[in-house]
């Protein structure tokens, strides 16, 4: 006998309805895949412990929607649940400034990561996956079983196909998460037709080969109690992550039920109709929900939740008494606090310390912070000995049993992924408890991970990339490894701090920024090469994103510089001064802290009346809107000693002064205003 | 008894140490792979059917160094087989404007592709397979086998790891590419160190799941015989391509062998000379090569290859002669030349042409050109009914027997896998023959296939991104989809069109453009919204980059803009100019080859004496180097219409002109110089 009765099938319906509803009245986006989902969702969600008036509590299991174009389904739902999203908001499905966006964005209730660029969702939820297990390991005690929470994830076909997905479902296998369940809809349907156009892999023994757990429902839109059953098989095994493949029919009751057209786009008025009627409902009404389908939810799920929460809050208020330390520890985390004081270990530096590579003050850095700050689960995409990110004492976050590791530890070998790497850190950092994930690899990898890293910035995940061999000083690699395009692409990203400190001080205050930002992500440009403490830098000026670092009276010149360009434009500054030309340096580590700095200051960095020259190894195209000329590279790099690029693209004191003096020589006699001196 | 000799013995202990040296000598390199996979690319090239004298033949075997780090090897390898690389290129291993880069760099004598950037070689060569599947069933004749050889890829752990791998191999599978046979060092060692810190699963079974054949050697650094037999088995299935997994031991002599240290940096002097007294060589000398090696392969390889060039030749002439459209045809293609009057049949519109969406003048043009070029293979990655990038009587790219396509079909379904797809198109472009690859995506999700799109540029390989749902004019999908940050990105790249068309004739002029580059890949953006066709836009203006598109005497403004955005400007200028406020608006479709317009032209558009305000629906970055005031977006766009969206952000004919007006007062009486009147 099922255990499932007729309201659960109401219920079902209602989801299915709503989410056609919602999609008929924008008359735009996806109403197939919740068709075909909605009866998993209904199965699933019962199964779920979640406290949807506490959309935060931290032992909830998480649902992440990595196929987002079906957000409809998700907000059905959301509203069924309970969470704040009224009818209302459904009926403003996809309009401007609506709580129902045409994909999920992160900080509406009860949607736990923005998804819908494919392939995100699900390595996301390995993120999650992650620092569940991380914390369990971390805070559980005998009697004290804080953190046990699932992380549950829909999927699709598209998902399955992108790179990142397999990058990330690869690690989990590795890393054995039991935790972790991927819910695959194999409606055979894709954008451009069936999936056996570009798609014909067993994806199951794909998985297999990754070390999870395979199970299958051959009715997945319909079949309540198989769903059911593996979906509690997979709960049970705590070795591996499970796939579970349910096939099932796109558009589900639809005229075009099976078929691309019912993917993306709203049904027809009269098949929206016929399949109100088909499934029992009044097809001259939209938006219901029986009295009963709300009560079921409430029953089943909500009171249930509220009530687990609050034992939670008991046991966690126990656990408190019981171990002071962690308590304390872990309420600071809930409040998103760092520990006071925290930065009294940055490393500071004075100009007679001897020149050091940034990746190397970045070692030490993490070497005096990580040990104080239990939040930071970092790791590197196999560049652990050149990114330099391991602190000494670190245990890598590996299997229990492995020999290897354990989940408590807090450094995570991440392979050759970076984009896996990537939406990982998203999920790491969207789990709570005040996550702060940080990954490294080189600058111009970070492109290869465009995707997640656009995701974090879209949705505030303060997620870290310690991105060394930052520039053409990266040598003997040559082109293919030197960025070039690298900083303009991220600095047009909006909400995205791209440090690139010049010297030690500056290192330490893109990583002061970085982890007190709560929702700006950040990435931090670091040296291969060794590069001189500045006289004048200090954590406190780097703040601002930008300061004079070298000045004179008067100048006739500036020149505005970044990284390990700042000390040649100091050379070239001090060897000009002697013929009394009057230069100052302005270092701008991060635009988009001192884009943020009142016009005031910035037109005190960078004034009127005088002429900025802008020096960095990179893309001019960074440049126009801070300086009047531009000294940067705008071709690929060279392969050869890192001195040598620099010399063969004269990035030294000699290439700096001539241009130096060629910029004075033609703006002389012109009338100079601020770049940043504008009308808008 | 073995088929191989003590000189073949020889030969690989020379390329080991040819290799050893080179990193030695440069103090900077990959020793580790060059030492194991020596015996497997001896057996390999012996096998291989190339002419060194003519590295450019068609029919040549291709063979990818996807693991380019270990690019000594290859270079020795060109050196041993008669390629143009001396004994002093390979001295000059690593050094400035030598020979011998740090990664294999294209356009070297015997390099196949730009490899270094982990997975892009593999996923090339898939390219590389389809174009010659593609190149074979459009020409080959009943006793003409034109085209029959074969693609081979050497990889290692980090390529397999790579997502950009998963995604063109997954497709490789799909397509039953028989052609394509890939060698994967299975070392099990990678930077970090040992493989299983983070890669355990089982790589033979996941390549099984896509539909590959599967062997192995387990001896696969010394065994010559059992690599030769699997190369053989792997040639003989013309069903599927075939990953072969060769376990080596990394390092194989040194005496850091098998360890994460002899990966990436020299041997230290003592190591290389004990490895030299092992290998039996004198460990006093370096960059030696016995007589009998040079013999051996001039006598095995490249005197059979120049015969097997010379008959290839021979048959072609009388190809030419029994088939003489195809082989005039082809003599066409192999000059590189596009078909006389080609771009006759590019559509132009007049200002009284109804509106319409860029990518629907995508669409109309792709109708009118592709028949006429049969080197153009297009694709879409899953996207094809909304980049409306498939032309009517298209064919689809799909294996023989399927019932979907055939070889010669000269549309690739993708699937959901734009840097999977944006790396086949680099190889399909590298395979020669005048292929045009072009692939279909949202602009936004370009971005997925930074580091494929980093590669055409660099390598110079002219491939078409049509990116279509350029901006929030997308509407509904919402700020996940809307690209800010991928205009300035692109742009940034060096050797990068960025196309941005405003109508049909500048979509026109994109096209042309691109497929008359020869060596710069171009992003071609385009709207999913209406736009009108301009008054004054034509093919030939806009193949200046920048133009006046809506001019005056004597501005007192000028609205530089792009796309869907010059419309609005004009609409804005014409109000004005009732007002009596006269403003100029340039339409700047792409920045690069307005780069390449003399400084004269340049300052005939953007002049001096006129305050310069760009307005683009993305970030303003992009925008200092032309304009002196900038409207733009720099925070993530809407859910919502489109037209919602533009009003949103007040990019309306109101919003420009509320902008403009503001400009003019603000800039009023300042002596203004144009952003491109500068020194550098």
């Amino acid at each position: 006998m099922s255990q499932f009765t007729d309201v659960d099938r109401l219920a079902i319906t209602t989801i299915r309805l709503l989410s056609v509803d919602q999609v008929a009245k924008a008359n735009s986006g996806h109403p197939g895949a919740p068709l075909g989902l909605a009866p998993a969702a209904h199965v699933l969600w019962k199964q779920m412990r979640i406290n949807p008036k506490n959309p935060n509590w931290i032992n909830r299991d998480r649902f992440v929607l990595s196929n987002g174009h079906a957000c409809a389904l998700l907000y059905s739902l959301l509203h069924l649940n309970g969470y704040d999203f009224t009818m209302e908001d459904l009926k403003n499905f996809r309009q401007v400034n609506s709580k129902t966006p045409g994909h999920p964005e992160y900080g509406l209730p009860g949607v736990e990561l923005t998804t819908g660029p494919l392939g995100q969702g699900i390595s996301n939820a390995v993120g999650l996956a992650i620092a569940q297990a991380n914390f369990a390991a971390t805070y559980n005690q005998l009697k004290f079983n804080l953190s046990d929470n699932y992380t549950f994830c829909f999927l699709g076909d598209g998902c399955l196909q992108e790179g990142v997905a397999s990058e990330a479902c690869s690690l989990a296998g590795h890393l054995k998460l039991g935790n972790l369940i991927a819910i695959y809809d194999d409606n055979q349907i894709s954008i451009d037709g069936e999936t056996k156009l570009s798609f014909e892999e067993d994806v199951l023994k794909r998985y297999e080969s990754y070390g999870w757990q395979v199970l299958s429902v051959k009715k997945g839109d319909d079949d309540l109690d198989s769903i059911a059953q593996v979906i509690e098989e997979a709960k049970a095994n705590k070795e591996q992550p499970t796939l579970i493949k349910l096939t099932t029919v796109i558009g589900f009751g639809s005229l075009q039920q099976g078929t691309a057209a019912v993917h993306g786009s709203a049904l027809k008025a009269d098949d929206v109709k016929q399949l109100k009627k088909k499934l029992g409902f009044d097809p001259e009404k939209s938006f219901v929900v029986p009295q009963e389908v709300y009560d079921l939810y409430k029953k089943e799920i909500i009171e249930p939740g509220q009530k687990a929460n609050d034992e939670w809050d008991k046991l966690f208020e126990q656990y408190r008494k019981e171990y002071p330390d962690l308590g304390e520890e872990l309420a600071r985390r809930f409040r998103k606090e760092l520990p006071k004081n925290w930065d009294a270990k940055l490393p500071t530096y004075k100009s007679t310390d001897p020149p050091m590579a940034t990746r190397k003050v970045s070692e030490a850095l993490l070497e005096n912070i990580t040990y104080d700050l239990p939040e930071i689960l970092g790791g590197s995409a196999d560049l652990t000995p050149s990114t330099l990110t391991r602190w000494k004492n670190a245990i890598d976050f590996q299997p229990p049993n492995s020999g290897l590791g354990d989940y408590s530890g807090r450094y995570i070998r991440y392979g050759v992924r970076e984009h896996g790497m990537s939406a990982i850190m998203n999920g790491i950092s969207a789990f709570g408890a005040h996550y702060r994930p940080f990954g490294g690899t080189f600058l111009n990898f970070v492109s290869y991970a465009a995707g997640a890293v656009r995701l974090a910035a879209l949705s505030g995940y303060p997620v870290i990339w310690v991105a060394t061999h930052d520039s053409i000083g990266l040598g003997e690699d040559g082109p293919t490894h030197q960025p070039i395009e690298t900083l303009t692409h991220f600095r047009a990203l909006p909400n995205m701090h791209v440090w690139r400190p010049a010297d030690g001080n500056e290192v330490s205050a893109a990583y002061k920024s970085a982890l007190e930002s709560m929702h700006t992500p950040s990435i931090i440009a670091l040296t291969r090469q060794n590069v001189p403490q500045l006289e004048n830098s200090s954590i406190e000026k780097a703040l601002k994103g930008g300061y004079i670092v070298h000045d004179c009276s008067s100048p006739d010149l500036i020149l505005v510089s970044t990284g390990s360009e700042v000390s040649i434009c100091i050379d070239a500054a001090k060897g000009l001064a002697e013929e009394n030309k009057k230069v100052r340096v302005v270092s701008l580590p991060d635009f988009y802290t001192f884009d943020r700095q009142t016009k005031e200051y910035q037109l005190s960095v960078l004034p009127d009346d005088v002429p900025i020259l802008s020096v960095e190894v990179a893309a001019t195209l960074s440049w126009g809107n801070y300086s009047h000329d531009h000294f940067g590279i705008d071709r690929f790099g060279v392969s050869g000693k890192g001195p040598d690029a620099f010399k063969f693209f004269e990035f030294t004191k000699e290439g700096v002064t001539e241009r130096a003096r060629k910029a004075m020589e033609f703006y002389k006699g012109r009338k100079m205003y601020s770049p940043l001196n504008k009308a808008l």
